[in-house]
């Protein structure tokens, strides 16, 4: 079966994995992007989004893990886009232009029933109204066998997360404070879900740590 | 006039600074303990309460920085010991022995009064009945200029950074999870309060990072 995992899923000391007043400026919300300055020089990341270069070593160690053996994605609404509400029309495709770095199926959580949408490089976004549970089952028959990401955002992992259903989660601590945002971990006890600290390693931009539900 | 400062917090992953359930047995609460397997090794941790040796390094300089130019600590009534409602007796003495690693005055604030105690080392524990600004000015009056340390528990630190009162926090990120304990952070915005991360450091033990309050 495939795992379901989260993956180099910043956080910052007060515990945002996103800033507050998402918009199409700001889409990971203010202050949002500083959760992420380890993963920006990675290789992995400068393969995707920039010049081909980057850097190697732990903080590149865990990009390349976070994007290796993925047979699917599971997003929320917030996370593909800045709409709410109802699709008023479907010009909306992703932060990601023409080609998504997704290159799989990506089941996209939504109240609004929307045809699939097919991107050049592979990925297809299917919009899911059934719930959490149904993405799942449709992500684990598209994912051939290879894991599943839940990529976010924050609300959508906190609903993986008190479901029991998340195996494994890599988050990486930022040396940033966002005073407000999307938190990942308020209210939710991850010891009585069954999760041990399983690895850390620091680097000069971040503290990774490896959750795994060990129940 | 001196600096209120909190110094050698250590914060779980999961934004605990003490884990629940806090007893005799547990001064931390249940596995609270983790939270400074940084420390205890230090070469300040061992001097103190220990074979004498110990670690140098990045987490032995932030805990001798901790321990240096204090005139005065504020401890939370709970910090101060497991009792709770009025002194029943005048037996207890704090968690510490008959010589506490102070070596300086120490208020405790409490809503039960108490006459104070002098211990062993230069340390006296003051019992303060009228609130955190009256103990901020007894430990101001008593630090001869130096600083003031907050030294906890997570609740005494949330009521002065909610005062604006705090100047300077070096909070200790162990890779660890609680699950449930006593959050520092949850409900209050530092960057509101003004707020900024001035200094990170990652040592296989923890992230260190300084916040400055910049207002």
């Amino acid at each position: 079966m495939p795992k379901l995992r989260v993956s180099a899923f910043g956080l910052s000391i007060d515990g945002f994995g996103a800033g507050a007043h998402q918009s199409l400026e700001n889409p990971l919300g203010v202050g949002g992007e500083s959760l992420h300055h380890w993963f920006f020089p990675t290789r992995t990341f400068q393969k995707m989004h920039g010049s081909g270069d980057g850097t190697t070593g732990v903080d590149e160690d865990f990009a390349a893990q976070s994007m290796a053996n993925l047979g699917a994605w599971i997003l929320g609404r917030n996370m593909f886009g800045p709409i709410r509400g109802p699709w008023s029309d479907e010009n909306w495709k992703g932060w990601w232009g023409e080609e998504p770095p997704y290159h799989v199926p990506v089941f996209v959580l939504t109240h609004h029933p929307r045809p699939p949408l097919v991107m050049k490089g592979g990925t297809t976004f299917y919009f899911v109204t059934e719930g959490i549970h149904e993405a799942l089952k449709r992500a684990q028959e598209a994912a051939g066998g290879k894991d599943i990401r839940v990529g976010g955002g924050a609300a959508t992992i906190r609903q993986y997360l008190r479901a029991g259903l998340i195996e494994e989660m890599h988050l990486a601590i930022s040396p940033v404070i966002l005073g407000s945002g999307e938190s990942l971990l308020e209210g939710i006890d991850l010891l009585a879900l069954g999760f041990q600290c399983t690895r850390h390693v620091t680097t000069p931009s971040a503290m990774h740590v490896v959750l795994s539900n060990t129940k």
